[in-house]
């Protein structure tokens, strides 16, 4: 459950985390003139205040001053946070955050911040909670909870089964709208995005979907079976993430019924979570494409984020080496004219260029369903390459002519360039085409590959061709 | 207005395209056979099932469809579509594929495809219109609308005024919800994503919200003002679309009122324009980082796509013929010790990709307002990078000496990894915080920056320290 009590234009997070770090730094100061520990540096008059800054937010927004905390300021802020809205502030920061304040509790307190959550929000935190803690809260759940929460620990990262919450309503279709009101009025509140309510039969299979707008200007004495629509959107827990928010974005959807296997509704995904997954699954993206993992963020050690990049650095070291050793084979070549180590390097970094600008054009009609005809692409993208290659090549050749007075140095890096812009293309289209095949997410990796093909690549044709016909 | 009596789960949009294609193909063959035109050559059964199959297809799926046909194919299917269904399906598409369906429908069809539509849509599909047809459609509207689609075309690309509808529903605080419930009975049917009715007073000024789901479940002889809520969101039409839709994820919205500047009610956004304002804001910067624009698709004719690319294409060519003046001024050092000509583009490279690592977590930071304190963070980057040079410049040390047999060409290679390592740090701090303060986004042009940077330091930093120590 998130609370929603606080969505008011009022408050600038941005604003109330300035404010935050000025009472926190003045007490600092005064730490610093009087000797004493950080936290009891601090005035009470100011962790009053900090305290009713803190309540006044929403808990997303205590979760983003959180996060844009160094570690120090961000644990003092943490204690003053009320102990019931800790677990809901924990569903909203990110994993590296998450880490630091789940490491600063103890099993009592997260024991404690636990049990105000939902089965499946506690199974999103269950991966970084401590064995005993997850025992504890198990303990304290009822059996159907229990069930559910094995059941939402169960899916997979990726799947609709953890998106799912398990807060629907449902209906039988027999009953008319008038029963559906008054059963609605019993509940306090109706869930979080609650837009329609779903109707089943009496062995809980979806048979329908009563929107809520529909129930609004309905008659009241019409029966749910005769106003329900029948074509209701079905997930299935173990469906791709990613193919049910492409499911949301299409049909412009508020929630989604899960069913099981033989069509009982087992759950629900809402529009809020779809959210959250896309800009997550962007941000990971954007992140792995450099070689960095979610866990490290600005605050994170020197060691961490040496450990967390180094991966990614070794591959590229790997494929600068071979790049190297490519030119090593024309060491004879480089001493007889220096010309072709000084222009060797544009040759590789433009077909980098112009191989990056292919992939990122195929990778985004793969994702868009666009691939038909792969046949058709590779002549496109080597038409685009024979061109760019003569305008580019072309300039470039001037370019060397003009500089070193060698007209054959210059047809030289005109052919090189073309060859290695084509080379790019061909492997820009190859290369995400055949990670797909492979099962594998065409858009990471890709980058890393052209620029060994393209960097390899360039110095061999370059080279070589300048080794035929100028040395 | 999106139909929405088409979601159902039965119909997979790759399996019609599929079929689709095969229906088509079909139809060539037989063109062949005959010497046909390819239109006239689809048999007349193939079309009523083309036709057929379409009907069937939410508006979002023929969308998808349509972009996953290359041009000939796609206007076939385009004149099959249902006249009715052309403006909602013009709003789904792409900017590439929208331009060309509208040029291939005549002024008569494009004012018949508007008029199905709201004024907010109209406002959308308005750039891509000719002058006559849009003069035609403002002569259509009533002055309410007019005055709307005037407004709505006024909003600047990326505000919450452009993301704005106008298909609220209001009530004044003074009546009771049994009086807001008989006056919902009597639309026919709520706006799409209506969770909440807005409460405005005599002058239409917000004065609270009344979600849905609490006008449900309260009393009805209670009035309007004691059940609403007070603390509403309030978007203005000039606030950035990205802090909306930020708030949006924050706050779990599916709706927020849009006020003018004196607090009146001028509109809404709902939840489904954010998330495809979310999805296309990422693929347009992921397709801008690679240089290319939304309007090339996979279909775009090879002289679309040499204009789409080439301006980024000649901004690496300007930075990569810098690089390799730099080398330029170092050709007597490399004649002397060619083995310096191999090693130069590793130390050049895995400083970009070190630069690329900062670059990434840096405009992440941003992006997520954590950047406090930029001493702190050049200290830390520059803490990674002298690690990081000294494990991976150790290595290539090792290699290099291996390789040549040269220990001082060693302990260059290893100074010169390390220095370049900290210049990336540094500068991949400095150039988005730079680009940020300039008012600019970031996320854009940083990367083509530090690998300039890292190139020419490279070159130049190796280079040097070889003329310095070696020859």
């Amino acid at each position: 459950m998130i609370d929603t009590s606080h969505k008011s234009e009022r408050e600038d997070p941005q604003a109330v985390l300035r404010e935050l770090r000025d009472l926190l730094r003045l007490g600092e100061d005064a730490q610093e003139n009087a000797g004493l520990a950080p936290v009891a540096g601090i005035p009470e008059s100011h962790y009053a205040q900090l305290r009713s800054r803190l309540d006044a937010l929403h808990s997303a927004d205590v979760a983003s001053v959180l996060e844009a905390l160094p570690l120090d300021e961000r644990l003092i802020i943490w204690d003053l946070v009320k102990a019931e809205r800790d677990g809901e502030i924990l569903l909203e920061v990110s994993d590296a955050v998450r880490e630091t304040l789940i490491e600063s509790m103890d099993s009592e307190e997260l024991v404690a911040a636990t049990e105000q959550l939902d089965t499946d929000e506690i199974a999103d935190l269950a991966p970084d909670l401590p064995e005993d803690v997850l025992e504890d809260v198990f303990q304290s759940l009822s059996a159907e909870e229990r069930e559910q929460l094995r059941a939402a620990m169960s899916y997979a990262e990726d799947t609709v089964g953890a998106l799912m919450d398990f807060d629907m309503v449902s209906v039988r279709g027999d009953v008319t709208l008038e029963v559906v009101t008054r059963y609605l009025r019993r509940l306090d509140e109706l869930p979080d995005h609650t837009d329609q309510v779903f109707v089943v039969d009496r062995k809980r299979r979806l048979i329908g979907a009563l929107p809520i707008n529909k129930l609004i200007v309905t008659d009241l004495d019409v029966t749910v079976s005769a106003a329900m629509s029948t074509e209701v959107m079905k997930l299935h827990p173990d469906d791709e993430a990613q193919d049910a928010a492409q499911k949301f974005e299409r049909y412009d959807l508020v929630s989604a019924a899960v069913v099981d296997r033989v069509g009982r509704l087992i759950g629900r995904v809402t529009v809020n979570v779809v959210v959250d997954y896309i800009r997550e699954k962007t941000e990971a993206e954007q992140l792995a494409q450099a070689g960095l993992r979610e866990e490290e963020d600005i605050f994170s050690s020197v060691w961490d984020s040496v450990k967390n990049r180094w991966a990614w650095l070794a591959i590229n070291l790997i494929t600068a080496i071979i790049a190297s050793r490519v030119i090593g084979l024309f060491e004879g070549s480089i001493e007889k004219l220096v010309a072709l180590a000084a222009l060797m390097p544009i040759v590789a970094g433009i077909g980098g260029n112009s191989g990056n600008q292919t992939i990122t054009m195929i990778v985004r009609s793969i994702a868009l369903g666009q691939m038909q005809s792969a046949r058709k692409l590779f002549t496109k993208e080597i038409g685009v390459a024979l061109l760019n290659g003569l305008i580019w090549g072309g300039i470039l050749g001037i370019v060397a002519f003009w500089i070193y007075g060698n007209l054959s140095l210059g047809l030289v890096m005109t052919a090189a360039m073309m060859l290695n812009m084509v080379l790019a293309a061909v492997m820009g289209v190859f290369i995400p085409l055949a990670l797909e095949k492979l099962g594998r997410d065409p858009a990471l990796g890709s980058s890393v590959m052209i620029t060994a093909v393209t960097d390899s690549g360039g110095f061999f044709i370059f080279l070589g061709l300048a080794t035929l016909f100028l040395v």
